[in-house]
């Protein structure tokens, strides 16, 4: 069963024919699974081998090209007969390639000499070479991310799994802050945080981490993208918890942060700055406001405090952690509209701690709404 | 700290530095994060961004360009002169791309202009473009997959994380063998099952589960590649388990199919059928064998029963669950040698049910080894 309503894939596919008829498009090639899900919501783990979705623009329902052993996967609307399996014998091949398929199934379709748009990023040089070659005629057009940035503003529907998945980021979050203590491994929390993720609550459960939690305590914190290790936290460590909540592939971060013992000054004034500066954007900015416009906002609130940040201080997020759209950051004049979902991220990073906090947030036309109901605390246990 | 001693790290490269030369490259630009992490340890969950591994042939240690905030991560063996960050600035901006950052590096390295090998599958048609331009005097080679057929073959340290692994990937199976149960949902056997993977055991623990275990109940189980849902298991559910177990990076992996009930006879005869095969491989396959005969036997064996595997039965399994070098399939020549590892892999899917039988082995002169200590048996509860 896909998880929307056909109504809102076929409205979601009229969008996407509007912005590809706006290209002179024929057909698109989409590539970017996520992408697939959305127009689809096929949903398989199956992206490391070629698969495609072809929006036809003359055709209701698009079609989708995936590995034959994948195809009984029910998780896309579309009839059974728009889903084309190819033989397992393409994969690993020393010669045969998918995209050889793929393009016997264009010319029956009749888009093999048509101007078609691809996902060009989503092709490495090679491959792209393989796909032209297999439909010689077509004309190829890089559409770079037309289809992501449609998912920017999100419908009612996937604002609801949004807040179920802000619901369990708090949970996972809990998790994390009663787990840690002196002397426990990190691989131990980790496990405790994962078990919250996936089991989500009694009604709603959760979908897969994706982009897992990170429970390191300092000095290896002073590094955001670290994995846990099987040390045990010491006294004073400094724990920078990175999380999402997933919920049918939406997901809504979260990040605080956690000291065992006296947080040194420092860290004190840093979480001040920072707590302040979210405070500044959650009173403030409404649909209207320019991603720059918010990122000035926090810059300007921090750095009274004597913090500057360095990074850009949050993305699009929603069936991606980081989509490759809007980022709050100096130069992105996107303008906020409502129903757009951003992950406010603010993380600093010094020798041999780092300090995070991070909240999903809602645009509406009078505010911006977090999906995490946790108060903004640096965690001292 | 690095996983491995520097010793291990030096002759990693020298064995590259000697295929670099097989290809008269000066330098090899790797971008696979799995390869760079074999090279040198650096382990952070990064390659989201642009970074690269440049291994200078007249160097004894390679020179690692990360995104300026991950530069801390103490996880390389390299000296940290040899670590170079590229400001935040050029993270998702509108013109500037960490590559002309790179390039500037190349010609202060006296590269520019130099033969360099290149992992091409690991860039898009727009990404190495921009790296020709950031050194257009650079001759770039596609080396393919010259790393990644390196690691084909383990060390005894390599071996130990995957024998740990094994031990990790039982427990795992064990948490869904105890938890699957009629009326139980899925999520929350996935819940169990990812939490004993990451904790691991006492001795050692557990790293992220890469590609996680997805514990779907027929007629979901029709496809392989499904995750679980909210759904509750029910009487006669037939449920394919394929998880990992991970350590270090290194992953085992491992799965079994278990039945709510009374198997149905395909079913049973199935199993039989695959056991049979395992046996067989287990009990003749040793170094000098092809991956091809390898298949050939399986195929065999199964046929006897009456049952035809379509896609191959396994790949070589490492610091990546499918790794892009050798395959378990007809027209793959490559030689066994001692301490390769594979994943056997038997999967079945008909039209409302799945089976899976999968094990993780090292080769050596006399047999296979399977890091694995349960028996073969369809679980039925």
């Amino acid at each position: 069963m896909p998880v929307f309503a056909r109504e809102e894939y076929l409205q979601r596919l009229q969008e996407t024919k509007r912005r590809m008829n706006a290209e002179g498009l024929d057909a698109l090639v989409v590539i970017d699974h996520s992408n697939i899900f959305y127009l689809t919501g096929y949903d398989g783990h199956s992206a490391y081998v070629p698969q495609a979705l072809v929006v036809i623009a003359q055709e209701e329902e698009p079609r989708l090209i995936l590995r034959e052993m994948d195809v009984p996967g029910d998780t896309a609307f579309i009839q059974p007969k728009h889903i084309h399996g190819y033989p397992e014998d393409y994969i690993a091949h020393p010669r045969a390639h998918p995209y050889d398929y793929f393009g016997d199934l264009f010319r029956q379709w009749g888009i093999a000499g048509k101007r078609l748009g691809v996902e060009l990023d989503w092709l490495t040089p090679n491959t792209h070479q393989r796909l032209q070659q297999a439909v010689p005629n077509a004309r190829f057009v890089d559409v770079g991310n037309l289809v992501t940035w449609q998912r920017l503003k999100k419908s009612p529907a996937e604002l609801a799994y949004m807040s179920q998945a802000g619901v369990i980021a708090d949970l996972a979050m809990q998790a994390a802050y009663d787990n840690i203590a002196v002397g426990v491994r990190e691989c131990d929390v980790a496990a405790e945080i994962m078990a919250a993720q996936v089991r989500g609550t009694p009604e709603f459960g959760g979908d897969r981490p994706v982009t897992p939690a990170m429970p390191t305590g300092s000095p290896r914190s002073a590094a955001p993208h670290l994995s846990w290790t099987d040390a045990r936290y010491e006294n004073n460590s400094v724990t920078n918890i990175e999380l999402g909540g997933f919920r049918k592939r939406y997901v809504a971060g979260l990040s605080r942060t956690l000291v065992l013992g006296k947080p040194e000054d420092k860290l004190t004034r840093l979480h001040e700055a920072t707590r302040d500066a979210f405070e500044a954007v959650f009173a403030n900015v409404r649909a209207g406001w320019t991603c720059e416009e918010v990122e000035a906002l926090y810059r300007k609130t921090t750095r009274k405090h004597g913090f500057e940040k360095k990074s850009r201080v949050g993305y699009a997020m929603g069936i991606d952690w980081t989509e490759k759209t809007a980022s709050l950051r100096s130069g992105d004049t996107t303008v906020l509209e409502p129903d757009m979902t951003f992950h406010l991220m603010a993380g600093m990073w010094y020798d041999d701690w780092g300090y995070v906090l991070s909240e999903a947030f809602r645009v509406t036309d009078r505010n911006i709404e977090s999906f995490s109901k946790l108060s903004r605390e640096l965690f001292v246990k």
